[in-house]
């Protein structure tokens, strides 16, 4: 210790403790080790059928955050400060764009309209009940000063569903409808609040009017459509340059690395225009996944799914541990351990505001969509409602994120009120995340046993796990090839192709084969170059 | 631009710009645009023989910088600090990682004693040499007050190689002992450099006995075999755990996480311990390389492959851009202007020491070399000393970050001394970098020209360039498989394996062969489970 001292005073060269400070390297150390840990357990528990990642790696990190509490006497129990820019600069976009890489998307464009009300539509409703219902119980119970501008914060803080946390107990393969109508919920929940926050500011929302109204829609319109664009035009933009350049030929890496890189930028482009990063970075990975993800060399392609999963992966484990042994951290306690009846209280409030507020516009929604739907196949009935409801019902690092933000600003957690709105909030997404989170999976195999078998043939992917079997395939034909329910043994592409059941998917089908892939590529449309990598020789084991 | 402000005041929802500096986005977003930009600009250039991806990067840095330095009027020219931390803590270990992991263990090993002699003894004579000559020359020529532990400081950072810089000018494939032994040089001496820092602490240098060079050497002894001991340490552990609790089972995704996270732990974990970092976690790379990759699975070995080259890629990128964009930062340049002719003839001294402390080693320590040499086909001739002399004389972003430590901490930069050694580090990375870069591949092709050839047939390398059919392949036979100089027919693994020329390899093999391969994996060491992900059945285009 004493020679690292000097060495930090004096040796310059190559020792980081030199260069930084010493606490930063073993919080790192410490860090990186309990990663590895979740890691290790998350995988010694996969069989488990109540175990998800995201609870190995929260539980992980409250009891570290014990361990430190305790070997530090109560004075710290956090190694790291919680960041809101390490959160959404760093963690969440790689999470979501990789969600976006990966997603089906034949079954998230079916159910666009009802993923669009739900995010839209049911995220303005859960935010009003959830407001309401927090100046109705709040304002009679003493718990300092909170104005109404916190009450609403407070409100869109609790009705945004945590995409992250969907993303954990949610299964693509297992349950695909439910999938992507809630995980795109989550994310398309994202402009909304954008909207709603910029609308808050602007309008008095006591006196709405029709014209305020048609104003809020007309921007979550263009909010909407303009990151949805960002998000487009960045992945059509690397999958022209990547095919038009054939960046292949020399390199690689090169192609990974501008895939990652577009990918990024498009996210930061849409977070400095005052856009929906998460809308345009999801967009950008659908795209990715449609041409780009064609026009790169085989290995590039084993590389990029993993490689982005991976990164993915890694993110998710990061933030739950974050969030775990963030929760501990004694000074937001100090001002609640004198009342602790009252910190439960409001958090018991929160919970219940969360149920009713989601409860209170999956039902009704649910049964709008289903009016529009035709066939009874394609309608939402009761049972997936129900998963509906509650699996979108986890309050997760969002939620902590915003909640910093709001109440911890400029030094303002000394102010009782303040205080408890955090802890109220760390209680409530450790709660939901966990027992809600526990719940989910044995629910939806309760709940959904042959409709989740139902919905994963209707849904236009085997029931068979070929993932195991031949990655490379799994994103092709998932997206892509469609098994229709029609003509249950179609099986070539022509078929396919000829006779197709939805009209806008016809449409923009002969609309991208005609225009799009033969500029941006896509399967199949990727020309060989003479001298042109083929990649194709990928031994086995030797 | 005005909304944007108010939205940091109250907009939290899902909005980086309010949560996090406004600035740090618009940063963020240039940076990456530019990191774009450097990647399809080297890919355009990649055909020219004079430039390399790192001078492409470097003038766009220096452009950028000159454009914001004019756009700001003369304010600022760098859009993030030079911070060390980001370049120990984030930028150096993929490069180094990479480095050790992509190495030709075989070419490495042969040449282990002449490259330790190079990083270690070489090192110190540079060192000396340098220190010498600041201290003859500086001393006379006024440029504010520097003591003696600034010219010993001078002497490490100038004395030591840019690993970075040398892996950008030289080819593994085209030059194999060269990059094995200027490479190799690099990474030895950032342990030289730890223990001569820690001995210029501790000893009287004026009053140097035998006792203190034995103390030096044991050292020196200690902190490599630890660090060596600690990199070998986490890549057997990551080969144990990923090849008993066969992680592949379930998810390729945690495989490849454990892999990055371990070489990452080791690499902390050695700067914690005041041990060489980039020692540790290039052999933890090795390690990784010869064990680990052969435990997973099929798709990891691709991405692992792939992954670690893009994201060195993406570092030494961003490395040579940061360079480029800091060098025309306006505070150090002021104390400088009023005497260029000062500054300029300091750049120069440091330039010929430099060119000297280099040739001083490089030339009798390979005829000590050679001695011990007894077949004439291993010696180094002279015009293979030569391109070692040259090809290691680039100095780069360690330098700089050496530089900022030593004279520009806790404010001194506002010392006339302190500035002009700064600016001079700048110009001698720049310059070296550049001119010195730009004339290393051309001066390989045409002072070795049969060489090449000759040294890629001795060093087990076939010399048409597979990598580009079989990207998979190229790791196990380079490194692995050996071409043997008395039989080049020589074809099966069996007859390689009955008659190695090198008796430490022999007993190295043996040794593995016996007890590590069965417990940590390997190659042909990994027992195929029932139900395993077999994964050979990567397709082509479809």
């Amino acid at each position: 210790m004493a020679s690292g001292l000097v060495a930090q005073q004096l040796v310059p060269l190559g020792v980081v403790s030199a260069t930084s400070d010493h606490t930063s390297v073993v919080s790192i150390n410490i860090f990186v080790a309990l990663l590895c840990g979740c890691i290790v357990i998350g995988h010694l528990l996969e069989e488990n059928r109540w175990m998800s990642e995201s609870i190995t790696a929260l539980v992980i990190g409250v009891c570290t955050g014990f361990v430190i509490l305790v070997t530090t006497k109560g004075k710290s129990s956090h190694i790291f400060v919680f960041s809101e820019d390490l959160f959404f600069i760093y963690l969440l976009p790689p999470i979501i764009f990789n969600a976006g890489f990966q997603v089906k998307k034949k079954q998230f464009f079916r159910n666009f309209m009802t993923i669009a009300l739900f995010g839209a539509v049911g995220t303005l409703i859960s935010f009003f009940i959830v407001s309401l219902g927090a100046i109705a119980f709040f304002r009679k119970m003493d718990i300092g000063s909170l104005d109404v501008g916190d009450f609403l914060a407070i409100g869109a803080i609790f009705s945004a569903t945590d995409s992250v946390c969907t993303l954990q107990v949610l299964n693509q393969d297992e349950t695909p409808l439910l999938y992507s109508l809630v995980f795109g919920e989550s994310v398309v929940n994202d402009a909304t609040s954008v909207v709603l926050f910029n609308a808050i500011q602007n309008f008095d929302l006591v006196h709405i009017g029709a014209n305020d109204i048609l104003k809020f829609v007309a921007n979550f319109g263009y909010l909407f459509l303009c990151s949805t664009f960002l998000g487009a035009f960045g992945g059509l933009l690397s999958a022209y340059m990547i095919k038009k350049l054939y960046m292949g030929r020399h390199s690689t890496d090169r192609e990974v690395a501008l895939m990652i890189l577009m990918a990024y930028l498009s996210y930061m482009l849409a977070e400095l225009l005052n856009l929906s990063g998460i809308l345009t970075v999801f967009f950008c990975g659908i795209v990715m996944s449609h041409y780009t993800w064609h026009n790169v060399t085989e290995s590039s392609r084993v590389t990029t799914k993993h490689a982005f999963a991976t990164l993915s992966f890694i993110s998710e484990t990061f933030l739950f541990l974050y969030v775990g042994m963030d929760a501990l951290d004694i000074e937001k306690w100090k001002f609640v351990s004198d009342s602790p009846g009252k910190s439960i209280a409001v958090s018991s409030i929160l919970l219940g505001l969360v149920l009713v507020g989601r409860a209170a516009f999956v039902f009704p929604l649910s049964f709008i969509s289903n009016l529009t739907k035709k066939s009874p196949d394609e309608r939402i009935v009761f049972k997936q409602q129900v998963t509906i409801w509650w699996a979108g019902l986890m309050r997760g690092a969002v939620s902590i994120a915003l909640a910093y933000n709001q109440f911890a600003r400029s030094g303002h957690t000394q102010l009782r009120g303040n205080a408890i709105m955090i802890t109220s909030t760390i209680s409530v997404v450790l709660f939901s995340t966990v027992v809600f989170g526990l719940i989910t999976k044995p629910l939806v195999r309760f709940v959904l046993p042959h409709n989740a078998k139902h919905l994963s043939s209707i849904s236009s992917e085997p029931s068979t796990p070929k993932s195991l079997h031949s990655p490379l395939l799994e994103n092709d034909e998932g997206s892509e090839v469609e098994v229709q329910e029609v003509m249950p043994r179609a099986s070539s592409l022509r078929m396919l192709l000829s006779k197709p059941t939805h009209t806008v998917h016809y449409y923009w089908r002969k609309f991208d084969n005609a225009f799009m892939r033969p500029v941006f590529g896509g399967r199949g449309f990727v020309p060989s170059f003479p001298g042109s990598p083929t990649d194709q020789s990928l031994p086995g084991q030797p």
